[in-house]
């Protein structure tokens, strides 16, 4: 990973826009500057110099771990201590990000500086740099985040024989999430939805100790972490001979997921991708079931920027990882959600999760 | 569950300390208080009246959980909405959890309000009072956290056979989860520990592709999430017959968590059962390698009030449910920690994760 070339991004950014040092507490953007992934860390960084806070427990591992910053092991409050530094630092300002800074550490920040500096050391940064600099993954990234999705996307080929009548919904979470960890995954990404019959119409279905019988969608919605990057997919398969309208709405769905996916291209807006997806349910006279956005970006966090909704303005760039995830959702009956991860190309975009989307029937 | 119990107690409190409304949106406050479990919500709550405010993706999933306040199904921002709610109940102040809320969530809270309201309408809480209610389990919730710790202790029996010469930490983690599947969990409450050798020195080791292969310790901390509820406890058990220095720490450890287990009683401070583990390894000559605190609340949450460390001047009370797991680490040797969790009883501390202590060698 090229932590000293995020950390000069970093740098160019905070000079282009007269920002003198930034404390950077939200511990994926930690784990992006500097490569630690404990549990309790900030990190501070000035124009020329930088330090990253953790307490006793991750000594061996922060040593092992954290590139392009020289350690500090805080003997009581990592935040206080890296507030100190800051101040000391020379710095006349520091800024924090306001979305990861809650109202009780903005005071306790201030507390940690000395009374004359409490007013206007600490200020909000307007952009929000580093999940900028996350939003484009680097050729590193997207290498990890292609071997993370198609991890995921062959869960999906494994799990298919165990979806049966007579197992539980947490059953096949269960094997899903066992072929997951054997096959070298860190864990899975967010709860496994495994939803079946009407609890399909719960976008979050969590699995449950339902069990499955007779006809109805199942739907599976799981990703894993893999080397520290997500993966995010969702197919929705059907048990038996689905009805028409079974039918009608799963091709509607199908068709404005692939129009999402083809409306992907640099220049082309999230907002403008997600409507690709709704105007398709739309047209159907489905789009009141459509209850969510489009998609979100994915990478070390499973939801990161940018949002793919409506009337979105953030443009795409190559090197952006989504998902593209329109469903409809018909409470007390049935529910579908079709959903690839794609990486932003120079000339559109590529599916990293390549499992068949044609409708399934068990 | 008692939730109406649950808002009636928070109202109690709101009245003691004289005030008008609360906006709690911190998500496991939320499902606390009105039983909602999906992932956007906000609940505003004033002296009469009470809103539970989600987006569509939850709207039959709120009708089916929420107890307690009527159902608003948020057009754009839950938060904005649930603030616009709050400033037309007629309070004069609404208070929120400053722990739980960005200095982004606040300017969009004030954002929300009429002009004139900007300044003084929102205040933060001096009390966590949610927290607070939080930290003593109710009848219901004990009965529930005794299952998930005793499903938690179950797998460490069925792992033991699975530890072998051969096989990889992460297989290890592998089959502990799929195990804590089958028997009904939701899912893993962290994520799980599986730390070999001097990797045992890592605190936060999580399980890697490492094989386990000769003598060294094995150290395993996992928690499973059932009904809601959290479950954590460690066991360090040894490949192989341990050296002198190997079995002198193990001895110390045991002896100073059965300190500490015993220390627990209402009345007790925090701090003092913190003091009871540190004392014995202060006396072994090993209180160096104990490099973070002796434990914490757990419940919904895997990590909540109190924390069991230094100094901690929280008093112990009946219904509180903690961990105690002192350990050390000794860098690029070993490192062993023993947690169980305790509810604090009326006369002392009861052991939830009654499995074996001495020490196992395989």
């Amino acid at each position: 990973m090229n932590h000293s070339g995020r950390m000069r991004a970093l740098r160019k950014r905070m000079q282009e826009q007269g920002i003198e040092s930034v404390l950077v507490t939200h511990l994926p953007d930690v784990r992006y500057l500097c490569g630690f992934t404990g549990s309790n860390a900030a990190l501070a960084v000035t124009a020329k110099r930088a330090a990253m806070f953790t307490d006793g427990r991750y000594t061996s591992q922060a040593k092992e771990e954290t590139k392009g910053a020289p350690i500090v092991i805080a003997k009581k409050s990592v935040l206080r201590e890296a507030c100190v530094w800051l101040e000391k630092s020379g710095a006349a300002t520091a800024h924090f990000d306001p979305e990861q800074t809650t109202f009780a550490a903005l005071n306790m920040m201030r507390d940690a500086v000395n009374k004359g500096k409490r007013r206007g050391f600490f200020q909000p940064l307007k952009n929000a740099i580093v999940p900028e600099l996350r939003m484009l993954k680097d050729g590193d990234e997207l290498l990890l985040i292609e071997e993370a999705a198609l991890l995921g996307c062959n869960l999906f080929t494994l799990i298919l024989p165990h979806i049966q009548a007579g197992v539980s919904e947490s059953e096949i979470a269960a094997d899903l999430e066992f072929f997951a960890r054997s096959m070298g995954a860190e864990g899975m990404s967010f709860e496994t939805i495994v939803a079946y019959g009407k609890r399909s119409s719960f976008p979050h279905g969590r699995a449950t100790a339902a069990k499955l019988s007779g006809r109805g969608f199942v739907t599976l919605d799981f990703g894993v972490i893999l080397n520290g990057y997500c993966s995010d997919m969702t197919r929705t398969v059907h048990m038996g001979k689905p009805g028409n309208p079974e039918q009608f709405a799963y091709e509607a769905v199908l068709e404005a997921q692939e129009a999402a996916v083809a409306a992907v291209k640099p220049g082309a807006t999230c907002g403008e991708v997600d409507e690709a997806a709704r105007s398709v349910l739309r047209k159907a006279k489905l789009d009141r079931y459509f209850t969510h956005s489009t998609g979100h970006g994915v990478g070390i966090e499973i939801h990161e920027p940018p949002r793919v909704g409506s009337e979105q303005k953030q443009v795409l760039a190559p090197g952006m990882v989504i998902t593209i995830e329109p469903g409809v959702y018909i409470e007390g009956k049935f529910g579908i959600r079709i959903e690839d991860m794609i990486a932003v190309t120079a000339s559109g975009g590529k599916i990293l999760t390549p499992a068949p989307k044609a409708m399934i029937q068990l």
